[in-house]
């Protein structure tokens, strides 16, 4: 598949279908994954493929719990909530209702003392830690999309981290940083995405100065 | 060009030529960088292009200055570094050296504000925010290889946040999370990538077990 196909039609598949994947097709979706660059090539990071049907169920609960939390707000809002988040959070209630079910599971775990994170000590949220890890991450979504597999990446399984670690003997030093369910689509899988024209994404030389890169904001 | 091709093939180019990049061509990666998924699709990331010289030389210079710190005890190790970090540290100092004068240098800034940072509250570094950021960085950097441009991840100058802060007037909310200087290779540029087999980041179901992969383990 050609790379901006896969890009740019690349979006958030929730509902996934049980049936199995081919393990040559999920080993190929796992190597793209660990080609992905990574500080210093330290690939901080390991995959665990939970295919396991009690611990799916372990972590459909916890997950679900999450997610109820976590879309309190939306769900608030009632009709008034604008169409693209209505569409995210039902599509979103079908993954945390079904995520037993899905094919597999794959859990993203990282090793922060094998990082630079050169961003540990600013006075503000860390995030340089991921540079390390979701570049292979985002291989393993595009990887999925070429092979017509739909995923969706999620991070709200971090709040119950210490259940997760228990559930798949993770040791001490390694932390977990994405839930990605794998399946095959129920609907169409991927299509069109949505996103901001690149001239609201892109400055020039200092802040909030237009980028004349005119050809492709349509 | 091919997904698998280009991810297969990307790796580190630190050795960049002056040459100008087409307006198209840039246009181009960073609206591959738009494309990618981010937590509840808010994009929470921003790209400054910076080709003026005259804040390239500063950027150079502060660069430069980390740069050293960072591998003043790989520089003691001498000849009994491994070779593959001999290599690296080599093209280091080329990117250092001349970081002024590479075509376009991306300054990627994020918002805390605007993310769900679930792993946040751990007691353990945090990196969940990176997951709505180092997506579009990947997607930016498999551009640059489709299009025959080098380029590398850098952390380096979130030690100098401030600096660059007020050298591109990013206001107070944003902070920095990647500096990526891409043009056109002055060697090669891409190539074979060496990476650890996927049986040693793959586990099945638990932490160490080794997952049936065996395919794809050449």
């Amino acid at each position: 598949m050609d790379l901006y196909d896969a890009m740019s039609t690349q979006r958030a598949v929730r509902r996934l279908r049980p049936d199995a994947i081919p393990e040559p097709v999920l080993a190929k979706v796992l190597a793209a994954a660990a080609w992905a660059p990574t500080g210093g090539n330290v690939q901080p990071f390991r995959m665990i493929t939970v295919t396991d049907r009690q611990k799916l169920s372990v972590i459909q609960k916890l997950y679900q719990t999450q997610w109820s939390i976590y879309t309190e707000s939306m769900r608030a809002e009632g009709d008034g909530l604008a169409l693209p988040r209505q569409k995210m959070l039902r599509a979103g209630d079908y993954l945390a209702a079904n995520m037993h079910e899905v094919p597999v599971l794959v859990v993203v775990c990282f090793n922060a003392n094998l990082m630079a994170i050169t961003d540990a000590d600013l006075d503000r949220p860390s995030i340089v830690g991921g540079g390390s890890v979701y570049t292979a991450v985002q291989n393993l979504m595009l990887a999925c999309r070429a092979e017509g597999l739909g995923c969706v990446l999620t991070t709200l399984l971090c709040y119950q981290e210490q259940e997760i670690k228990a559930l798949l003997e993770i040791p001490e030093e390694w932390g977990t940083c994405a839930a990605i369910p794998i399946g095959y689509p129920v609907l169409k899988g991927y299509g069109p995405i949505s996103r901001r024209p690149i001239d609201k994404l892109v400055f020039d030389n200092v802040w909030g100065q237009s980028a004349s890169l005119g050809e492709t904001h349509g």
